[in-house]
């Protein structure tokens, strides 16, 4: 399955709560889309956050982050890793 | 210690040996920085490029990396991760 780095900006000051829900929130909404989100990590301070995912497409990322109520800036294909 | 997520961009059509040989010599350099690069993503068709590293500081990835001959667009800490 392709993997993606997905990049939400505009999340300013995020607490590891928050971060913690939002996660929860993506992974009962992926099973719909065909995703599994493996990890994100947040920058509370410039209020960045990634996510790392396995799914069919970048548009299932897009659908299942949208279905979980988070709109997303950037989606990456990253087929390649080290 | 510190996690950071770090950015470049302009690597249009890296390929898997050049990822290779770009991590191979960031651990060559991470050392005398006190930085550990664990993880890298790359999205060829966008030329992005994420890392994962461990640091003492944001300053000390970017030295890390450039002394490895990379520049860097996005330093980000990501002291939240799930």
């Amino acid at each position: 399955m392709p993997r993606f780095m997905d990049v939400h900006r505009g999340m300013s000051g995020i607490t590891a709560e928050q971060l913690d829900n939002a996660h929860r929130a993506d992974l009962a909404a992926e099973h719909a889309e065909g995703v599994h989100f493996e990890h994100a990590w947040a920058d509370p301070e410039s209020g960045t956050v990634f996510c790392l995912s396995e799914a069919p497409s970048a548009q299932a990322v897009r659908r299942a982050h949208e279905r979980a109520g988070h709109s997303v800036d950037e989606i990456h294909s990253v087929p390649l890793s080290v």
